[in-house]
């Protein structure tokens, strides 16, 4: 057993952990007021009834023996058929494999929920996850990363997740938002910018262990992928500021964070193959096109994806996977096969990659349509007008984000409280 | 000298370090807004005062050479006596070990801040800490975790804390609760939801280290902690939003964090020696009487225990003590010396856990009693009503958790910045 | 190569990047209310800036081949010209340590926004930046820490960063503030308590990174930075809260916070070198003196550093760099050349460690007015009187910190959804 690297890989999957909380702010900070608690709520309950999935069947789903390269299979429930302790061709423990994959399958569920908040019933939500990780995410990690998957048999590059994670999430955000319809009250104000600059920045270190992490090992790669993470979320953090001011003559809070997120999303399938000089265009790029769909494309397309989850995840997912064809070299990574298309590999890797992506797209698409097809046949998607216009904090969940409920008596009686504080002006209060 | 393990422990420890902050923000949500000053204090400032005992004289108590079982003793102030450098047999440096074990003496006291909220005398409770470090704490380590220790001596199990931290902090909390006597105005909602999240995933992410780290090493031992720490977590959390549902119709984000921390408390001494579904079980277990504890017993009891320390950490905390002589087994870690009594062991571990666990409470109970018994001679125990009703915020520290003085002018004079603003409707500010 | 130690300190610069945002709500929450998105986005679009240029130039110029000690040189934009996967004297890749310095080039420049919020205009501001980092940053780093570089061949010990990050930074702050002028607005208040505790908690983890992590490896040296920046920071906390009440009669959140981020930024340089006894008092020593120039010398000079970075970073950077070379002993690290005062190594050290503070005090106070002196002909330093009243959030960005549009029909209408939770009076809100 290599102890480094299962030291590693453990502290890795925290970070990794980390992330889904994270996006429950950074989503719970754009959303309207009213609507905060169930945001928040909908983002972290997944790791409940992810990790529970992944330990009842999901880890053998994904990874057990292989059938025909499209799904794994279960040998026993809670991973009783698996030997946690056996070692990885690659000296890690499966367990310590086990848990890593287990926090992807926790925070790919959670980005689509940027997609379906303010409106999105949570019972429907709850049986969605559940078919959803079984029927679409389960096959998916198969099909790409099990070494017996078909699409890693066409030699698919993805380092850390452009199909799977981010492809994924962003195309049933779409699918999920078009078959819901849009809001019924225009938001007009993110509700606590600084709540979506906190989720920002968990998810960006818990992207160091997602990216570097997926290295399995404290090797060069892994310090390629670090490097590599950092240059694309920033050069995409500035190009959005630079588009920002040259739109909008002022560069913003949200926008410095919307583009660090579109850098790592897109540089997520290629950080292990590329240079630094690579990830720099990967983050300009994916910004530009994530910013070109948010701002002209979507206006016309009638679809109301929130708090931008395909305009994110599914266009910089794109992008990093395609660009991945074009960027990775033997330079940055010489275990791989082939070069990319700017590296003098041909169109061969590149077509591959178009390939990879497309099929991925189809397959979501398809499939998530099924379940929201069957799944409403029992369950209503939507809450009632009423209930949306109340906002789903109170009417879902009988909450509200803040309360300021025992303020009042000092607020009624100021004099009360005066001179108890340094500098401090009740009137200002 | 192992390195990866010496990487692994001191980042852990920074992972542990973390959860006071945390718990910080899950109590001072929880809290009414006039109290939130005062409990991120307590919670935060006790960073300081155990590090300080701690490196004065505690961790000499604790683990320095053996007086009857009971107690270590003190050969120099500020660990002069320690060769920090020195190998222990699993050839960590003593120096890491130290510092893993600092950040469990913060975590612990910081723990029953809960129960004493809105109500309590800071200098009291300053005083209280010291005392309860010297008195209880240092001792019950000594007593758990020492090779010389009585308790380690009659083979209890306690992986990382369940007797240690989570029964100790959760029974002085009551302790505490009922000297202290009820506060005098009932509250109706916590101020800060969202905060309340964020601890819990504080702690969540710290509890990794906690778990996992108690292995000392990058081990298949600590990856197996990892994994039971996320399941307990995942079904305790899905427990709670079940019997959320059921006693009141909705799932809430409070509920959801609660019961994730319940199953986080209840895995504690049993994750490095149970197996995934052993760990599913006691997540489920520990909800289940917590739950009732806090829904049913509490409102008889009449004692103020606010914020549920007791009902969490105490309650949880005795379930997975008491489970782990049920879960126990070989299966899962083959060092320890008998399965548990669902395992095939009979009823021997299970009767040792029975009594680590009483004899725990009982050590806790009267010493807690005691010091406060005596310390209240000295000091008041309590604030005024006058302080208690206008908040200890105001009264303790003379600051307020939020504050918009200078938003007044922007308030007052609307049109001036009309325009300034993409979108930005000043009505609805 | 040492996978282990290569762990350690991708896993260290997580911790270090996370400081950053950190330091985001530290200054954020100080703020007042209409300064809140201004501050936070002037921190955090640093993590793009300064990214973008190490990787561009910034780590060749630090650490690339030396010119006459004072600088180093590029061989290729975009690090084309360094082999990351070559191995250093110490066994880690060339990668890891470009990564790990790179987030020092980062939280660096972002300390010293803390003296000009409420005022500086967004474009200096980023200007200022960029010939900060090429002018200052990269050549102070190459004197100390380069081998090759001047201060170092003097002999100055900086273990982690007392002269090049925060004396720096904080002589940096006090010059910007100097040229800057004073807020017209007096401000009362800090805007968000808690903020200012989420970020000192997200800086204390993020320092073990930092401290620890500048041993480069998993080694007994990187154990006792870890407890000896916790006791610093744990010996100012107290005492600041000492001092607090003292002085005002309370104990508060601020000066807790304050307290302990100074007792950090003075066992920054000291802290591989000293006990943890000397930690104990260099803690203390900084917080007197820190706490003696905010609340007494201050307020006479006329120099508005908003937040203290000067005051905090500054001071107890000087004062940590001169007790290092009192503290310093062989005792806690056999590799240093000599003992400093106090532990029988005569007055070298110290006059060393004098000189060293003096010399990079000079160096950045002039080059940091020559910058500002050159910039200002092209860009204007300050906002104008009438943006700076309404707040640099709606002046610079257009956006407000919290926004509660969307809970209007809820207000106005509290029938409709009354009944819909559990103990919750409309009234109240």
């Amino acid at each position: 057993m290599n102890i480094a690297n299962t030291a590693f890989v453990i502290l890795a999957s925290v970070l990794v952990w980390f992330m889904t909380p994270g996006l429950a702010f950074f989503y719970g900070g754009l959303v309207s007021k009213r609507n905060v608690v169930n945001t928040m709520l909908s983002v972290f309950y997944i790791t409940g009834i992810a990790i529970l999935l992944w330990a009842l069947c999901g880890y053998e789903l994904s990874f057990g023996p292989d059938h025909l390269g499209i799904i794994g299979s279960v040998r026993g429930l809670f991973m009783n058929g698996v030997d946690l302790n056996s070692l990885r061709p690659d000296k890690l423990p499966e367990g310590a494999f086990a848990l890593f994959q287990m926090m992807f399958a926790i925070i790919t569920p959670a980005l689509f929920i940027g997609a379906v908040v303010g409106r999105i019933r949570f019972s429907f939500l709850t049986w969605f996850i559940v078919l959803w990780s079984v029927l679409i995410y389960y096959p998916l990690v198969h099909l790409v990363w099990s070494p017996n998957g078909l699409m890693a048999g066409w030699g698919v590059l993805d380092f850390a997740g452009g199909t799977v994670i981010h492809i994924n999430a962003g195309i049933t955000a779409l699918v999920l938002s078009g078959f819901l319809g849009a809001r019924h009250a225009k938001q007009t104000e993110p509700n606590n910018r600084p709540w979506v600059l906190l989720g920002t920045a968990i998810l960006w270190i818990g992207w160091y262990g997602f990216n570097a992490g997926s290295a399995l090992a404290a090797n060069t790669t892994a310090v390629n992928a670090a490097l590599t993470t950092s240059v694309a979320a920033a050069s995409a953090m500035v190009a959005w500021m630079v588009l920002d001011v040259r739109q909008h003559g002022k560069p913003t809070l949200i926008g410095v964070c919307t583009g660090a997120l579109c850098g790592l999303v897109g540089v997520t399938p290629a950080c292990g193959y590329v240079t630094i000089f690579g990830s720099f265009i990967i983050g300009i790029a994916a910004t530009a096109c994530s910013y070109w769909f948010i701002e002209k494309l979507k206006p016309r397309l009638h679809i109301d994806d929130a708090l931008d989850a395909f305009g994110c995840h599914g266009v910089s997912g794109i992008v990093g996977s395609i660009l991945t064809g074009a960027f990775a070299t033997k330079t940055a990574n010489s275990s791989i096969a082939e070069n990319g298309l700017f590296y003098g590999g041909g169109w061969h890797l590149f077509g591959v990659q178009l390939g990879g992506t497309a099929v991925t797209i189809i397959l979501v698409a398809v499939m998530a349509t099924v379940i929201i097809l069957i799944l409403r046949r029992f369950i209503p998607m939507r809450v009632t007008a009423h209930d949306e216009k109340i906002g789903l904090d109170l009417s879902e969940h009988g909450e509200v984000a803040e309360s300021h409920d025992d303020m009042s008596d000092v607020l009624r009686y100021p004099d009360e409280f005066q001179g108890q504080m340094r500098g401090f002006d009740p009137r200002n209060q």
